[in-house]
C-alpha cells in the first residue's frame, strides 16, 4: 500500500469536503437558526489536518491501484461522517456517538435516526442532513473525479453501487460529470412538482434532496404521511423508483439511444417486482385502509420507499398484517437497480443468482452440461458469478453480526433482523421499535457506532470497509 | 431420463420400504394398542402398486445415471413419507395433510409435529415416528445400498448429507453397510445409558432411535424435560454431538487410523462453535435459572439439540432472552458436520464460504492474487466453492419461500423466519408458536404440505427436490 497517497488524498478530499458546508452556512446565516458557529468550527476543525496532509505529504508515486483506490474510500467515507456529524455536536443537537451515526446513516442514504424530535431541528441541520444524502446517493468520490479531473478512477469505483459490467463514457471524469448532470437535472425537476404540490419551498428542495438520495430524512416527524397529500404521495413514490432506476437508462435516453435504453432485464424484473409487492400488499392492508384503492395507494408508496431503499413512509407499516411485512422485509434485501442511488444488495445480483441455481440445477442431473449464463444478450463471465455468490454470503454475514449486536442490546428477534437488514441496506427503518415511528435513538452508543460502520460497510459494498481490517493490505507492495 | 428405470427402481424401493412397518406392527400386537389392522392396510396399499411397478415394468438399461438417482431420490422420499404417513391416518390418530407432515418430519429428522398431544399416542405409532427418524437420519437410500448390493450408488449419492470430498470405502454398498454398523452401535449404546439413567426400556429406545437420527420425536409433551434429570439431560446433549459428527470420523477410529481421526477442521470449529454457544447462552439465561451452573445446562442441552438439528428440548427456550434466542437461530441455520445424521447448511460449507469471503477481500485489493483454499491441508477445487455458494444463496431462497408461505397464514415474522429455518434445515422447533411447547397444527393443510416438501427438500440438498419441476430433466437423454 502507498500510504503516502492515501493520506495525501485524504487531504484532498477533505478540503473537497468543506465546499459542502457552505450551503448550510448560508442557511444558516439567512434563517438565523444560530448554528453558523457550528459550521465555522467545523470547518476550522476540518481545514487544519487536511491541510497538514494536502501539504506535507508529498508521496513520490502518484498513481492509484486498486488497494489504494478501497482504502482511500473505506477512510473516506468514515471520515466525511465524522467531519459531517460536527456541526450537529457543535450546536449541541445530540452527542458525539448520535451524531455519526444520523450523519453516517445520511451519507450512506440509509435514513435511519436517532434523534427524538426531527421537527425541532434547526433548519440549516435539517438541510444538512439531506444534503449529506443527496451527495451520498450518488458518491462523494464520484463527485470528486467529476469535478477534479485526474483523480484516481479506482476510487470512484470502490465506491460504485453493483456489479459494472460496461462503462458510460472512457474516461471516468466524463463518466462522473454526466451522472451528476442529470442527477441534478431530476432532482431540480422533483423539486418543482413538489412545489407545485403545495409543499412550501423549503421543504421541497430538503425532500428532493432526500428523495434523490434515497436517502430517506424528513423534517417531518410524520415523514411523507404529514402532508397528507395523495399528490404528493404519487410524486415521491414515482421519484424514488426513478432514482431506484440504473442511471445507464436516462445516459442512454439523453443520448437518442433509445433502442437500448429500454433493453434492461434488470429494469423490467424491477418494475414487474414493484407492481407484484404493490398488488399483494395493496390487498393485504385494503381492510386497514377501508378499500382496495387507499390499501393500492399506501402500498404503492411503500413499496417505493422500501425497494429503492429510501425509507419514507406515508404510513406506520408497523402495524401491517403479517404478509406484507414479510414482503416488505424480503424486498429489503433486493433493493433496486445497479448504477442507482439505492442500496441493497441489488436487483442485478438477485436475478444473476436465480441464473445460477437454474444452471446449478441443470448441472445436478447433466453433470457435463456446459451452459454460458447470459444478462441482456451478453454472456456474463465466471468470475464475475463467483463474485456475485460470495457477495450474497458476506451480506448474510454481516447482517448476522449486526442482528447479534442488536439482540445483545435487548431487541427482540423482530427488531434485529429487521434493524440490521435496515441498515446493511441503507433503508433506514424497520419494525418494533425501528419502525417508521421509532429511530435508533434506543440503542448505547457503542451499537450505534456499529450499526453505523454496518451501514458504511453496506453503501460501499463492503470490500473498501473490509481491507481496512486486512493487515497484508496495508503491507508495502 | 430412463423414466422406466426410475419407476422400476422406486417400485423395489416400496417393497424393501414396506419391511420397516413390520418392527411397530409387531409392537402393536404385543401391546395390543388396537393399530395393527392399520399396518396391514398400509402394506396392502403398498405391496400392490409396488408389485405392479416391480413386476410389469421391465427397463431395457439398469443403468442409473445422475439424473435417474436424483430423480429417484426425490420421488422416493416424497413416496415414503406418503407411505409413511399412512399408519397414522388408518389409526385415525390425524387427517391425511397432517400425517403427511408428521411423517415427513420424521423421515427428513426435523421433528416438528403437529399433533396436539403426543402422550396419548398409540405406542406403535410413537415408536413409528422414531423409526423414521432412525432410517432418515442415515438415509433410506444408503440402507438400501448397504442391503441389495447392486443398486445404484448415485441415488445414496443425492440422499447424502454435505459435500462429499472422500468415500469412505471404494464399493457405495460397503461404505453404507459400515455406516450403518458405526450407526448401530451407537444407537443401542445411547438406549442401554438411557436405561441405566432410569429411562423405561420403551422410552430408551424411543428417544435412541429419535436422537441418533437427530430427529427430536418424543412420547413427552415435554419432550426431555419431562424426566427433570440431569444424567439424561448429558447423555442425550452428549450423543446429539455425537451424531452431529461426520461419521469419517468413527469410521477412522475402527479403523485404527487414529492418527487422521481427529484430523479435521470441521470437527474442531464444531466443537468451539459449541463450547461458545453454550457458554453465551448459558451466561444469559443464568438469572432465569438462579445460577450459572443450572443456565449452563440447560444451555448446553438446547445448543446441541439445535446445532445438531435435533430439536429436543429440556426448557421452553421461547421466554429466553434475545441475544439466546438469536445466537440459537443463528446456529439453525449452520447445523452441524457434512456426513453426519444432521440438517442445515453444514458447517464445512460455512467454513469454506468464509474462506472464500478472504479471499474475495484479498483479490479486492490484489486483483490478480491466485489463491488455492484448502481444507484439513488438500485443496478444494473451484468447482466445488462455486457449488457452495450457489447452495447457500438456493437455501436462503427456499427459507424466503417458507417464510412467505407462513406469513401468509398469519405467523409474524419471528414465527415466520424461525419456522422456516426450522423447516428447511431440519430442526423441529422454532420460535412463537412454533416454539418447543408449541407446533405446526394450527397451520391450515396446503400450508402443512408446503412445509412438509420444504423439509424434505432441506434433507436432500434441495436439487433432488429441484429437478422434479425441471422439464428438461424429464425428457429423454
Amino acid at each position: 500500500m502507498n500510504k503516502k497517497l492515501v493520506f495525501y488524498t485524504l487531504g484532498k478530499l477533505m478540503l473537497f469536503v468543506s465546499a459542502l458546508l457552505i450551503p448550510p452556512l448560508v442557511v444558516s446565516l439567512f434563517t438565523r437558526d444560530g448554528c453558523w458557529t457550528a459550521y465555522l468550527e467545523t470547518l476550522a476543525a476540518l481545514l487544519v489536518p487536511a491541510l497538514l496532509l494536502y501539504t506535507l505529504i508529498k508521496p513520490e508515486d502518484k498513481s492509484m491501484y486498486a488497494r489504494e483506490g478501497m482504502a482511500v474510500a473505506g477512510l473516506s467515507w468514515i471520515l466525511i461522517s465524522f467531519v459531517g456529524c460536527l456541526p450537529l455536536v457543535f450546536s449541541d443537537v445530540c452527542g458525539l456517538a448520535d451524531a455519526f451515526f444520523e450523519i453516517a446513516s445520511g451519507f450512506t442514504t440509509t435514513g435511519a435516526t436517532v434523534l427524538s424530535d426531527v421537527e425541532a431541528l434547526p433548519q440549516s441541520i435539517a438541510l444538512w442532513r439531506s444534503c449529506t444524502h443527496w451527495v451520498g446517493g450518488m458518491g462523494v468520490l464520484v463527485l470528486t473525479t467529476a469535478l477534479l479531473p485526474g483523480t484516481g478512477a479506482s476510487m470512484a469505483k470502490a465506491e460504485s453501487a453493483g456489479p459494472q459490467f460496461s462503462k458510460l463514457l472512457p474516461k471516468v471524469g466524463d463518466s462522473s460529470k454526466i451522472l451528476y448532470i442529470i442527477y441534478s437535472a431530476l432532482t431540480a425537476l422533483l423539486a418543482v412538482a413538489l412545489l407545485l404540490c403545495g409543499m412550501t419551498p423549503f421543504d421541497s428542495i430538503l425532500h428532493a434532496l432526500s428523495t434523490a438520495g434515497t436517502g430517506g430524512f424528513s423534517n417531518r416527524a410524520l415523514s411523507i404521511g404529514y402532508y397528507d397529500s395523495a399528490a404528493i404521495d404519487i410524486v415521491i413514490g414515482v421519484f424514488m423508483l426513478l432514482f431506484g432506476v440504473s442511471f445507464t437508462v436516462y445516459f442512454r435516453l439523453i443520448s437518442r439511444d433509445f433502442k437500448n435504453a429500454f433493453k434492461s432485464e434488470e429494469l423490467w424484473v424491477f418494475l414487474g417486482l414493484c407492481a407484484a409487492a404493490t398488488l399483494f400488499i395493496g390487498i393485504d392492508i385494503s381492510s386497514i385502509y377501508g378499500g382496495l384503492g387507499k390499501g393500492l395507494r399506501y402500498s404503492f408508496f411503500q413499496v417505493s420507499a422500501i425497494i429503492s431503499t429510501t425509507g419514507f413512509s406515508t404510513a406506520d407499516f408497523n402495524l401491517w398484517p403479517a404478509l406484507s411485512k414479510a414482503l416488505l422485509l424480503l424486498i429489503m434485501v433486493v433493493g433496486s437497480c445497479a448504477g442507482s442511488t439505492a442500496g441493497g444488495l441489488k436487483l442485478i445480483r438477485a436475478m444473476l443468482l436465480v441464473k445460477l441455481t437454474k444452471r446449478e440445477i441443470t448441472r445436478s442431473f447433466k453433470p457435463r452440461s456446459v451452459k454460458v449464463i447470459k444478462l441482456d444478450g451478453k454472456s456474463v463471465s465466471e468470475d464475475m458469478l463467483s463474485h456475485i455468490a460470495v457477495f450474497f454470503f458476506v451480506y448474510m454475514l454481516i447482517t448476522a453480526f449486526g442482528i447479534v449486536v442488536l439482540a445483545l442490546c435487548g431487541c427482540d428477534l423482530t427488531e434485529s433482523i429487521s434493524g440490521s437488514i435496515a441498515c446493511i441496506s441503507n433503508i433506514g427503518p424497520g419494525f418494533g421499535r425501528f419502525g417508521p415511528m421509532g429511530g435508533f435513538g434506543f440503542l448505547p452508543p457503542l451499537a450505534k457506532v456499529i450499526m453505523a460502520l454496518i451501514m458504511l460497510a453496506g453503501r460501499l459494498e463492503f470490500y473498501p470497509m473490509l481491507v481496512l481490517f486486512f493487515p497484508s493490505a496495508w503491507r508495502k507492495s
